[in-house]
């Protein structure tokens, strides 16, 4: 299968082959001048407080969002599955995304809830004091819930799938607030 | 945030909260009869061959993705780093996912592609000869390697985001081959 | 702190010391002739179905167990936690007990519930087929549940403690099924 | 297998049921108001020094103890293991323990000695300067190392267990030193 | 820092940039056709018994080496660390080394002795029944266990090193025994 | 096999097994006074800015190197894959190297390039803000590019091996500067 630099594989938007003309674009911050993956040498940054919360969006059908929440009600481990799911997935971020930082993570939360009637929305919201954000832990976060979500339910609806995964906000850092939509 | 189960809350479909009437649904095989999460006993399935594909899809805008590509097409780790976190992610699902199994994964392979001009599709097929099937590896696959794009092109491309995570295929198992949209 | 072997330490018993007399005892099938620590040799045994149940107790005060039991009845996650510790400590028994080998579970149960009126029983099983026993997986899941309990009871309850983690019974492999109290 | 909220169980102590009357008990911190298990968010907390003592009993055959403390006493490796299963399994304690926040551990001992004529008596002592406690690194430390001495020993004493594993004491934080027996 | 494939950059030997002249080389089997990085599909191989010993040589002082054998003789835990190193890396290893697939280990032994006067000799062997090889496996174990040594002495002894990590001997597999040095 | 303490062994330099004579050699500070492994209190060091770059080289065919650079030129993941095994490790340190603290690494960068006809060379540069160093970050990551290194070409070339992995420079901390044959 040829992917990107195969043979015979041009990448989309013509100039792409041959670099791009002036202004250089901004530099993709996880790879040095000749290419290399690195960890970013965050060193120099100051530590503040950094929170961040990512979506993440299960679908399914309408009958099987009945039955685990019928289930989820009085009893079921399934929510509470996927919760921790979520947070053990937030916790082991740097472990998973080759080029993050270990990060002391000061909060972890995974809500959790129908978003009408064929679907499960998922937020995970993390926080740290630290020299680099969170995002990539609440997105970490969102994904594993989401996983887990869909492999307790996949024996009952094959159709089932994650439908999003994206971040809703972020504060904290040299580049301030941020919210979904707003810039 | 009152989630499933909160106070006042109330299951979609409005006959959740009694349970469902007769027939029964399929069970949740992750639950227990009294609702408790536990690892499905696969002690007396057959082993058989077993292989599933699973899609991701990252959407960003064009002028990032003509420049990952650009940069992808002579010397850069990008595209590599993302089919090592598919890859090594594939590898530790049991770590990650709760109730999954640790399955002898025989093969796992992450190809990413542009996909017109503002995605880019991921993947990942995993293979194994085992007693359950290879699902969620193949999906923490595609989501990882989809998390670990997110996170390099995210200081250039804020709106970036994982649009949908899927099985595409599977074969193996007592339920045979089955592929998306076609049942 | 002079531990065993630190000057001035004698064994207790007298003869350890100089060694054991004729019969000599049953060797440590984890130290190699040398004292050596290794992983046990188990290429020529057979494979075969092993089971193995360990049972774990949480001491608490009455109005701890009160509270969690009646959190726990109509929607909290503190019994889905401690269970998902279990699950998932066992699947790790390989990484966290240096001498065993890794074996491919088939099945994971982490049963809890009220001991009398001040404890917490904790029952894991677990199974698998292959060259050897599934004692330590059944040990170590037992004792995260338990250790993940303790975590969210310590706050208020600050004398709980657990009390006990011991083999229940096993089966499978040369030495067939053992239960305790009946050898 | 009917477990805390499966039909027809009842708490002890009767009130359990129907919820605790006024005043209310003190809230588990790792649940939220719905009862979602979640990571208490210490970002408001300030740095300090935080010290805990854990203990853990393994009994074992009087013949046993003899065995391995002679075996350990010029050569063997049985004491090592388990004080390396006990400082491994305390700095993997975030990782095993759903809701525990990761900590740069300082420091972490394991004393292993003899306790009457049979027990092994282990303490695991962390620290840390961080803005909440070491109880869990601490009791999984003492945890993993009894449960490796147990691995080590069981093929020769069957009826070898783990007796307890208690906090003895811990110091730092906003609730000061505690010991047990002293409160 | 210019790597491979940065700009200047040329390869040894001449031939390289343009590609080998024919006969073709030997693929290199963890990459694809375009040259992405895969897990190898060991689907079809049969499963064999396979075995691999590596040998690791760390160089220190003679002082320093003097030292740690007086200390090791009657009571130090500093070989016994570095043998579980090698046993906890080996297990390991197929979440360290990328494209490696993971495998039931049936046995690691490590084995540590002085080398002359001025260096300790590492060897690790590693045994399963596998559709492939434990090759890595001993290496990674052999690699460790050295590692955990260099951290020992590089307090006492700041010129210590790794001098060697090497493949001894396979068995196993369709290409037969091998040793180093015969073929 | 007899290792270290067996019977009969006896250290070199003949005055090992007796103890050293005085003046007493400086403590291998891993080792409590009874020869205890633990890991070491650094509670009351300061935190300062620390920075380590080990150095390995794998040995191999000039064939074998030309043909990986040519590959790797204009599409090949090897490269890739190498430095991030190290940049993974590097993280995982406190996992792998017993006796290691876990750090909060604020960048790891892994270069590699050919060095003459038959070598490539391998660095690895680790930084951190913490109160003890992170030679064994570097180290540990330098050793695991190595491996995967070899992991990739050993189908080809089966004598390549590991030639060498040591501590080039490191800053920061007590001790000052230091810089391999300097000292």
């Amino acid at each position: 299968m040829a992917g990107p630099g195969g043979p015979g594989w041009a990448p989309p938007g013509g100039a792409g082959g041959e670099g791009p003309a002036a202004p250089p674009p901004p530099a993709l911050s996880h790879l040095a001048a000749d290419g290399s993956a690195r960890m970013v040498d965050i060193g120099d940054k100051p530590e503040t407080e950094r929170r961040a919360t990512a979506y993440a969006r299960v679908e399914l059908r309408p009958a099987t969002l009945a039955q685990i929440c019928a289930r989820g009600t009085p009893k079921g481990d399934l929510f509470a599955v996927a919760r921790l799911a979520g947070i053990l997935g937030a916790k082991r971020t740097p472990d998973l995304i080759p080029l993050c930082h270990p990060l002391p993570l000061s909060c972890v939360e995974v809500a959790i809830e129908p978003e009408g009637e064929a679907a499960l929305a998922i937020r995970c919201t993390c926080a740290t004091r630290a020299r680099t954000g969170v995002e990539m832990e609440a997105m970490t976060g969102a994904a594993l819930a989401a996983l887990a979500v869909y492999d307790m339910v996949k024996g009952l609806d094959r159709a089932a799938a994650i439908a999003e995964v994206r971040l809703l906000e972020k504060s904290g850092g040299r580049s301030g607030p941020w919210r979904r939509g707003e810039s």
